[in-house]
């Protein structure tokens, strides 16, 4: 930090900005403006020159722990077998925690996972005189989504547009574009394939538009929405088990009944508190995996939401499944071939292309490990030094 | 990934699991196990004994990519001078834009900023047989406070009980314990003193307990709800800058009446798809400078909400701010003391005791600097490629 | 009030219960159990026999008042032309508020009205024993939709089953069937299609399904929804008039920039409340207009929400918008035909077949001008007993 | 209807507006410019006087079929005993609907009822120019509660201030006043009280307001909001009862255990949804009790939210919870005193001081029963028709 009144510029090329005598240089303009040496961010394992595309005004690298959990055994449709996972995390108790989830579940026969759909959204908003012309708008739309397409589609090799969500507000059309993306996340992909198909539209409309944006908001990038939660964005995946009981008793020292019983407590409590996520702690999980393999992080802000559905069976087995509406997820471009990420995706066997879904079936796979263990968790220390003390006799 | 039948057991030490050996151990573990060899993992530049509490099964490093952007100058309470921040990221233009944005802010005067209030939570439920008894539970607990605050606060010397908030529902009483933590995010502080507060309240109350859940889900930890948004979790802290016209029309290409008539757009999206925030992209820059900086990411999913609110002044300038309602951040403790994440938080003078009010400044100038980046952006992208074409007359 | 041991059966007739001995019967009998003697209520002016389909156990009439507001100037698609519109409410100053609402729209030229879409819907679950079973059904669903709405047409003349929404929660799979409903809200059409599409899927089915349920909550009947405001419940319907500064400041005291900021402070205080509309009381006039004309107006949890939008044009003129997502009306069918319904739909030339739409326009044409005149009136009594006073420079 | 050039103006007195000649002379009104001849709104039992402050250009009235249902069995704090309810509405088998739920309940020994709390609220806006200085004038009112207290007093012989909330928002404080209000809903009264506490405010208090409103949109009044169902608006009230297995098998056809699963299955749907209330349909009951009973009845749009928690005892009997968040009756003021309305209340022992609280648990009652009925004949259909005939194992 500094408080000099002469406001220095952080030194850059204009050539190749990635050449470490830059990088050198902004370390040095650091020591000089803040009189921190950076002893440990300096310290990165690869050429800078991998960053091209990923960072700018690149310093070094923050260093996140990994831990290690599993094995996650897994039957889904993209992922099966046994998994070792990685996790970036500076939280204690975090790795251990979905670790003792997985072994869990390992022992009762592993987890299913079923991807229900996956789109990318950009969502542009027109804006028109009057209510009327939003609504002829949004008809003609309906009538040359082909020719939309096309002209969206000219713009990447890999996304293909699937279908367009509209709502009318007043003199207004939030329109909301779903993409198909590959084993891209797709956000610039959509972006740029948004905008064209809208320059398109402008042209070939012939009523009267008196505006429009790319984004009008309910994309909804980077936040959470209930529009997510109902339309998903990027991967709708669930994940889901059956618990036997003698398994959780012996391992978690509860019994499935108080499980089943807390989580229609916390699902109401969700509901009261106008809540994302119902179940335990889906973002812990996430943001660890996400951090390892090189997802955009700061989709967590999306990723983060689910509901979760639990049902007590006839023999008193647990089905627990988590349903994560609207996972953001990548095997390919973006951060996914940086030095660590790639290592930890190739110990997923998900680098590359062809294995978006296996992954998004790991995460959720992943949350529901790390859910059932927390859920477990503090119901025991209740069980243990409240319940039994008490011996209160109602669930 | 392996599909062998049977599962391995990822190595560990009873004794010191933060041995080099045993770390050494995990990654041939990998190797065997999953056929991967870890060149970058493996490389980090501190004494893993370092990551006691912060991680299980250490098995390497992710590197995150570090950016440099600023000078972001800031006017607050805590946060006063210009910063150079370091935001972690994997994200191409990310960096680019939050320094556009800061350096647009710094010519404009700076960001003031002011935290409304900070408090963490732990929310326990207590289950009655009949809202009655429940009620009866919550006058009591009122008339009690200052024994319950008594027994919560015995477990800790940071952690000061506020307040707690109740809300009745059937024969359930949900409550929500809110504490002050000093300079942690104090998850775990009020986790423990909330437990200890319980059990005293179930030896002092004499009316009948069913049962109490350590957690009723209205916490709402590591998820978003409206009623962090009404209540706050963590710091509620504001951004607020003017900018002149003059500025954004030359450094921008937008005029502020565009910017302020699209923010009401982009509120009317947000209101009808049900987001947690009406802003930009606040999780962009709220993830990298987490990453950088040591705190627990998963936190984005609550700390990415927010409110903006926008006015345009009489002279046409334009008012901006944004209001980030459960922004959960630590300046000790948790992974801050890290090795790189030490320097990051050195780099901005936050690391350590005294210094949690100013990050939480540093990290909402910070959003506000990239959520006008990115707003004009948008519309400047507009502007030129459609709006002028078009030459449409309504804003 | 009794609090006899002996529960007393209301009195009922198994042939017609509609027979006037009998509703005095019933009469009798509320004097003898609650000792109260009705002289009101027994008041009716038209033969009971009429009421047969609208109530059960007759006992008498409320008797609501109705006040006369107009003339609603409205150039609609489907309304064109003055109306003088029947309010039933026993609130005062409510008509006198939209009476003075319509008036200073019918000086702007009055109001445009649109109806965007209109669908009734009816939403069963299907329960699966998988996440992989319930999406091959959502599958096979869309690929049978024309012998799905064939075995739902077959239950009614009226009713065409447009389209059926699809979501997806674990083992669960939420449908949402959206129908057109002819000039009935059309609740139990939608029931009796559905069930028997339900039936007619349990049958053509091969897969395996646990179970289904006629309603899984997400219709969502007689309840305010996110997914309401964002896929329409009956009819969305958008009214919007242009105000000119002149006739605002001169009718009602403020000018139009004070509302247009108003506003945006009202839909960040209703972003802030996760409130059901931003507007301001939407529920008052429709609800009036609900009572008079023999509308379900229970569906007024449904109706009430809604999202306004504005602007503030070049001229210094408001462009003022309401839409209304969920407005569920009806002019044939229900209560419509009853005597003084019927008298009151007459009024506005809306009884019968074919009147449905223009009905749903001079509903959203009431609420804008309701809506108008509150918030002039707010902020006029503001203006003058405090702005002024204090002459607060800041809007 | 009409559609002549001339707009004409309703006819009124500034005399006496409720004159018998001036009614009739706006009935001849009506006659001529929509050529409706009213015999049935125009017959009406009372001396129009009584109407003076429910009503302006009153016109007649609507006569809204009253339906007897009970006795419905109350074991409450403010209601005990047997009650016969009427019910105003228009919508076949609604009655049948409640009554069959209320026999069920009085068979299963009644409903339990219990007030939690019960507050009217209105919400102003002070806007200032930066957040900081909002901050400092929250604290001073908070510091300043007394002297706020007595000036909002000062005009009522009835409500009491309780407390006040503050909601900070970049430069705006969002109040949320909340006071007792005896037997009367209370709006108006907190309106004049909340008035006068901010003229005193700006009086008092020697910081920089720019402006303040008396109303920013978080009342919320008129419709619903999350924040309502979090703290209540008007009164939170339980129903509660318990209901053999051997009962509801016997009465509705369904086993609790079905009952009980469906539950969470609806309560996952309204999660879904971003629904206002998981159970099936309080809005009916509410409705048609509110317009017997002279109720503001556009505050169905608050009084309809809900939480329902139901629990399985061991015993195979079901527990059912409803709570009523923002449930706004009155029985004192408003309509309740008009001719068939005040009948009404009288049949429920509920007219006039120190009754309020018993009215609301009746409401609460009434809705349980309705609850309870719908949805045990969703499942009793469900059951008949397609579930004995697929024989699905799961429930």
């Amino acid at each position: 930090m500094t408080e000099k009144p002469d406001r220095k510029s952080i030194p850059r090329l204009s050539g190749n900005d990635y050449d470490p005598g830059i990088i050198r240089e902004r370390q040095d303009f650091v020591a000089r403006e803040t009189g921190v040496t950076l002893d440990h961010v300096t310290r990165f394992s690869y050429e800078p020159e991998i960053l091209k595309g990923n960072i700018e005004h690149a310093l070094g690298v923050a260093q996140v722990p990994i831990g290690l959990a599993g094995p996650l055994v897994i039957d889904g449709e993209h992922a099966k077998g046994e998994f070792y996972v990685p996790m970036a995390t500076t939280e204690g108790t975090l790795v251990a925690s979905y670790n003792r989830g997985m072994r869990l579940l390992a022992e009762c026969g592993g987890i299913r996972t079923t991807v229900l759909e996956r789109y990318m959204q950009r969502a542009p908003v027109f804006h028109f005189d009057n209510a009327l012309d939003a609504r002829s708008f949004g008809a003609w739309l309906e009538a040359n989504l082909d020719r939309v397409r096309a002209a969206a589609e000219a713009t990447t090799s890999v996304g293909k547009l699937s279908h367009i969500e509209q709502y009318g507000v007043g003199p207004l059309r939030y329109l909301r574009f779903n993409y198909t993306t590959g084993d891209a996340a797709g956000q610039n992909m959509c972006g740029k394939a948004t905008f064209a198909a809208c320059e398109w539209i402008m042209e070939a409309y012939d009523g009267k538009v008196q505006r429009y944006t790319l984004s009008g908001a309910i994309d909804t990038d980077k936040k959470h929405s209930q529009l997510n939660t109902l339309h998903s964005r990027g991967a709708r995946v669930v994940a889901e088990a059956v618990i036997p009981n003698e398994v959780l008793q012996r391992v978690m020292r509860v019994d499935t009944e108080r499980v089943y019983r807390q989580r229609h407590i916390s699902t109401t409590g969700s509901y009261l508190a106008g809540s994302s996520n119902n179940g335990p702690h889906a973002a812990n999980g996430l943001t660890a995996l996400f951090i390892a393999t090189g997802q955009d992080v700061a989709n967590i802000a999306e990723s983060h939401a689910g509901i979760t559905y639990v049902d007590l069976l006839d023999n008193g087995d647990l089905y627990w499944s988590i349903t994560l509406p609207s996972l953001i997820v990548a095997t390919y471009g973006g951060g996914t071939g940086l030095a660590t990420q790639k290592e930890c995706l190739d110990m997923l066997g998900c680098y590359g292309k062809g294995k978006v879904e296996k992954f998004a079936e790991i995460c959720a796979a992943t949350v529901l490990a790390g859910d059932l263990s927390l859920s477990a968790a503090v119901l025991a220390g209740d069980w243990v030094s409240s319940h039994d003390k008490y011996g209160r006799n109602r669930p």
